[in-house]
C-alpha cells in the first residue's frame, strides 16, 4: 500500500496511482483528524469519494503517530491525551474515539487502537503495552459500528519473541478479519524485524490477511512474504521521490548526480510506468536541477510502480513455485 | 499557449496537458540556455522528445528576459551582454546566437531576437529599439538554418501607435510565416494594450498567425481576438494555481478561503477537466491547507482547461457569427 497520509498519495493523482498497479492505499487517521477533520470527510461521502480513489483504503488507528509524540502525551488505561502540534489544543484519543473517527472516515480496513512501545524499552514496559493493546482491542470491537469495514488487530511485544507470541495468541481469540504486526520499524535492526515476523506470523491465521506495518524495502518485504505476510505499507517510494531518488531494480539512484545529466535512456527501460515510457534520465535530472515539482510526480509514479512490481513478481513466482529460487538474493541477510 | 518555461508546464504532465485541450505551448529560450543548455536538449532529440510533448511548441527569443535584467546588461548593435543570475558568468546574446539556440532546441515556431524597451521610456529610446529590432530581424533570417521551423518577427514601438505601425510595416516586408506584437504587458495600463493591438494588428497579414505576447486575461484576449489576434501565451493559469487560486468563469477564487472548506460541489460543475470531474472544492481546500503539491497540479489542470475553453468558446462563436453579441461583456472596458 502506498501511503496517502492526508487523503492523497503525495504529488500523484488517483488516475496516475491506478496506472502504477497499486491496489490499495493507506491513509492516516491522526493526520486526517487534525486536517480536515473526519466530519468533513464523512460529509464528503467518505474517504473514497473525498479523494477520488475507488480502490480499497486502510486507515491506521493513530496509535503510532500519537506514541511518536512522546514529549506531549500522557497514557492512561482510558486512552492517550496529547497536545495537537498544530494549535496546542489537548486531544484525547481512546480506543472508542479512534474507531469512531475511522468509522467516519469510512476506509475498507480500519485498525485497532494500540499502544506502540518505543525501541528500546524495558521488557516490563513492552509487556504492559502489549497487554493493554489486547484490552483496548476488546473496546475497539465493541465500539466498531460499521459491518462494511474490516477491523484488524495489531500484535505488539517489541523485540521479545515470547511477548510477540503471547500478543498474537490473545488477538487470534477474537477471530478478526485480519491481523497486523505493529511496533516494528521503530529503530530496531532489520535482522530483529525478520525474527519478529518469523516468530509471529505462523501464529496468525493463514486464511486472513497478515499485514506488516511500516515496512517496505525489497529485502524486508521478500523475507516477510517468505514468512507469510500479505500486506505492507511504506512511504519509501514517495519520500525517495521527493528527495530526487529513483528506485531502480532495488537500487537507489540520486538523479541529481552528474552522471545522469546527459543520459538519454529511460530510468528503467523494462519499466512500464509513464515516466519510463515517456522521459529520459536526462530530463528527470533537468527537472530536479530546475526544482520543478513535476520531477516528484514522475519519480513517485516510477517508484511506486517499481515497488508494486516487485511484489507482483513475487506473487507470480509463488504461483509458479520459484519464489525461493528466483528471490534468493533478497531472502538472505544484506551483505 | 500555456507556458512551459523550463521544458515543462509546471506541475502538469504532457498527458494531463493534452487533456486540458491546449494545442500548443511556449518554452523559454533564455531559461533553457541556462539549464539544461540547448546542447543537451538537442542531443535528446529536440524539445518535443525531451519533454514528451508531441504538439506544437514555440520558443521565445530570450529578448524579453534579457531586457528584464536591466541592472546586469549592456546593449550594443551586435547584441546584449549580461551576467547569468545563476553563476555570474558573462553571456552574450545576439540575433545569431538566439537563433542558433532556438535551432538547437527545435521548436516549431521560433521568435526573432528583439529589443524590448521598458515602460515608460522616451519616444527616442523606443524608436531606436524598434528600428534595431527590424535590423536584428534581418540578421535572424540570415542566421536561421532550419526550414522546418517558422520564424516570427516581433513588432515593437511601445505605446506610440505610429511607431508600432512603422515597426509592423517594416516587418511585413520580410514576408514571414507569422508576426507577433511584443513589448506589451510590461507595466502599461490595459487600455493602452488594446489601443496598440487595434492599431497594429490590421497591418499584419490576415492569412498569417498573429500573436500577442504575454497576454492572457479574459478581457485582454477577447478584445485582442476582436482586433484579429490568433495566438497568446500566458503564465496566469499555472501561476494562479501555485498561489491556490482557481479561475472560474473569469473570476479568481482563493481556494484557501474558509467558505470552501465544507463546499462539496465541484470547482465548476460544467467544466470537463479531471479536477472538476473528480474532486470537490472541499478537497482542493483541504490539499491547499495541507500544503499538498497535488493541489497545484489539480488547479493547474483546471485553470488551463478554463482558459483554453474560453478561447474555444470564442472560436465557436466566431464561426456561428455570434462573437460580438455573446462576448459583449468581455469586449467592453472593465468596470
Amino acid at each position: 500500500m502506498p501511503v496517502g497520509t492526508l487523503a492523497n498519495v503525495k504529488t500523484v493523482t488517483p488516475d496516475q496511482l491506478q496506472g502504477t498497479g497499486a491496489q490499495m492505499i493507506l491513509a492516516n487517521t491522526y493526520h486526517l483528524h487534525l486536517q480536515p477533520g473526519e466530519g468533513i470527510v464523512e460529509r464528503a461521502g467518505g474517504l473514497h469519494r473525498f479523494m477520488g480513489w475507488s480502490g480499497p483504503i486502510l486507515t491506521d488507528s493513530g496509535g503510532f503517530q500519537v506514541f511518536s509524540l512522546s514529549d506531549m502525551r500522557s497514557i492512561e488505561e482510558s486512552g492517550v491525551s496529547f497536545r495537537s502540534p498544530r494549535d496546542g489544543q489537548v486531544i484525547h484519543l481512546s480506543p472508542e474515539r479512534a474507531i469512531a473517527i475511522q468509522n467516519a472516515l469510512g476506509a475498507d480496513v480500519i485498525m485497532a487502537f494500540d499502544e506502540c512501545a518505543p525501541y528500546p524499552a524495558s521488557r516490563e514496559a513492552i509487556e504492559n503495552a502489549a497487554d493493554r493493546t489486547t484490552r483496548w482491542l476488546e473496546r475497539c470491537i465493541k465500539a466498531h459500528e460499521r459491518a462494511d469495514q474490516a477491523l484488524f488487530g495489531i500484535v505488539q511485544g517489541g523485540t521479545y519473541l515470547d511477548l510477540r507470541q503471547k500478543s498474537a495468541r490473545s488477538l487470534v481469540e477474537f477471530d478478526l478479519p485480519g491481523y497486523a504486526i505493529g511496533g516494528v520499524s521503530v529503530g530496531e535492526p532489520p535482522e530483529l524485524i525478520e525474527k519478529i515476523v518469523q516468530a509471529t506470523t505462523p501464529l496468525l491465521p493463514k486464511d486472513k490477511p497478515r499485514y506488516l506495518m511500516g515496512v517496505g524495502t525489497y529485502r524486508e518485504m521478500a523475507q516477510a512474504i517468505a514468512a507469510g505476510i500479505d500486506l505492507f505499507d511504506c512511504v519509501i517510494p514517495t519520500r525517495l521521490a521527493r528527495h530526487g531518488n529513483a528506485l531502480v531494480r532495488g537500487e537507489r539512484w540520486n538523479l541529481k548526480n552528474n552522471r545522469f545529466r546527459k543520459d538519454f535512456t529511460p530510468l528503467d527501460s523494462d519499466c512500464p510506468c509513464y515516466a519510463c515510457q515517456t522521459f529520459t534520465r536526462a530530463y528527470l535530472s533537468h527537472l530536479l536541477r530546475s526544482r520543478e515539482l513535476l520531477a516528484y510526480t514522475l519519480l513517485s509514479i516510477h517508484n511506486i510502480t517499481e515497488l508494486v512490481g516487485f511484489t507482483q513478481k513475487i506473487r507470480q513466482a509463488i504461483i509458479q513455485g520459484t519464489f525461493a529460487q528466483d528471490f534468493r538474493n533478497w531472502l538472505q541477510p544484506a551483505k
